[in-house]
């Protein structure tokens, strides 16, 4: 039967993973045998929090079935950004504060989704609510994933529940959140020495709209005008990852994390879709979204909206 | 805009009933300006357990979208099981109990489901995470609910965290939950008076399995043979509801509230997965399941692995 595998999704940002960790260290307290796994590289920015609060990246897994039938899903519940043989093994447990689709289960369950910028914010009420103590590096991962999934509480997905929480683990954590959070998040906008595929995959997610899939990659950069210069390469790409997962539709969004905006590239042969949710032309496939950073909350529900309407 | 509906499931049963009000008091406390109603007509048990503790029923609503844009689920997420127009509003928090299926949103929003017997029991845990006091009243049809969905503890869908929060809620609520949980259900199992229709929609729910509808619904009894006398009417009754809303399958569980088991009546094209999911023949359409008295644990899971499989 083995361990209960804790993971986050596909493309893992510095919240999955984090929150792995921190899920299956609290679940192991109250009892449980659990292990954090991921399903793909750990980035340069959740590198960075994890050698800050000393703790080892969980091992990876490419299956889940030939070495556990059980498993808890953190920060995601889409199947298609799940481990591939997601259907082979039974969810017992999900936290995420994601929509919900794409998921079924022919039992009951714990599932706990809350509209918060994060899933270490729920985990936060969920040691209070079992009664479990946060250890300093356990605090330091979760206000990590906070400032990574809300730009230093930038970001329109942040919530005065996330703020809250962020101030209360980094006293326990003892670190000075401005500070911190700048360093870790310019160490994730350090693009240097990456291929234009390995930009693309950072942090890529793909939706199922209507009868559509769509992929939505981000990348956060200090500055974006780097990431640009490349557009050329990135679309011959973007075009090879279309045919390759028969998308209807590529997003790729440079976020400028200083100034809150985003440039999109898009490709695919429903680009008119984009140019309907936010009623502005793409001109060279290109456009500037003003204000818009967070994919969850500004691009994905737009974007299905239209594909359904 | 108007105020945000919450409402439980179809065919409604006492949790559903009592868990809109609760939750609908619960968000009202806390600022939000909500109004429990009902997808169905109030069944005698839950009519019981509303007049013991002399709350009104909730108003009766067909559709929602025509008078608000907001919901909240209880009981409930599967679509087929909620609102008919239940795509044309949002969905704010689902509060639940059973599988997740077919159930998608283009947005984050509030997911309580845990894997216990009863709503009310996360409504408890609800009221004290947001440190709202509960009222005698409400006490008491959280209580019922417990007791409905528990058949007083014997249901194998019971858990300790059931057990415990219905002693604390009898508490609140100064009911000795023996004396008062029988005279509940005995309520509810009074049956004279019903047409054959009313019985077998008494609770009746539709689920998707694989590319099948299936019907299953169920009848609480004192005296199961009362029922199963019906059984060539109810037969007629089944095979008309089959055609009209192109069903697979309609299992109808009689459960012996008082000895533990169900006598399943079963009709439609499909009735061979039934005898594969319980590996026993039916006979002249009906076949006893020792211990079975749980449509959610006992029914639904190994249906729709058959029908899967």
């Amino acid at each position: 039967m083995g361990k209960i595998l804790v993971f986050g999704h596909k493309n893992p940002d510095t919240d999955t993973i984090t929150s792995a960790i921190v899920y299956s260290y609290l679940k192991n307290q109250v009892g449980q045998d659990t292990e954090p796994v991921r399903l793909g590289e750990v980035n340069g920015e959740t590198q960075f929090a994890l050698e800050q609060f000393n703790v080892e990246a969980p091992r990876f897994i490419e299956t889940a079935a030939n070495e556990t039938d059980q498993v808890i899903l953190v920060d995601h519940n889409e199947r298609q950004q799940s481990v591939i043989d997601i259907e082979e093994v039974r969810v017992l447990e999900v936290i995420d504060h994601h929509r919900i689709s794409n998921f079924e289960t022919s039992e009951p369950l714990y599932f706990r989704a809350e509209p918060v910028g994060c899933t270490a914010t729920i985990l936060l009420k969920l040691f209070k609510e079992n009664n479990v103590d946060i250890p300093k590096n356990m605090a330091g991962l979760m206000l990590s994933a906070i400032i990574s999934d809300s730009l230093l509480f930038k970001s329109p997905t942040c919530t005065e529940e996330d703020i809250t929480a962020a101030n209360e683990l980094a006293q326990i954590a003892d670190v000075n959140i401005e500070e911190y959070g700048l360093a870790m998040l310019k160490a994730g906008a350090d693009l240097s020495g990456k291929s234009v595929s390995q930009l693309i995959s950072l942090d890529a997610k793909v939706f199922e709209m209507g009868e559509h899939k769509v992929e939505i990659a981000q990348v956060n950069a200090i500055d974006p005008g780097e990431v640009l210069a490349l557009q050329k390469e990135i679309e011959d790409v973007l075009d090879l990852v279309i045919v390759e997962k028969s998308l209807s539709l590529f997003v790729l969004a440079v976020t400028d994390i200083l100034n809150s905006n985003s440039t999109i590239i898009v490709r695919g042969a429903h680009t008119e879709k984009v140019e309907q949710a936010y009623n502005l032309p793409l001109v060279n496939n290109q456009a500037l979204l003003e204000g818009v950073v967070s994919r969850k909350k500004q691009i994905v529900p737009v974007l299905t909206e239209v594909f359904k309407g």
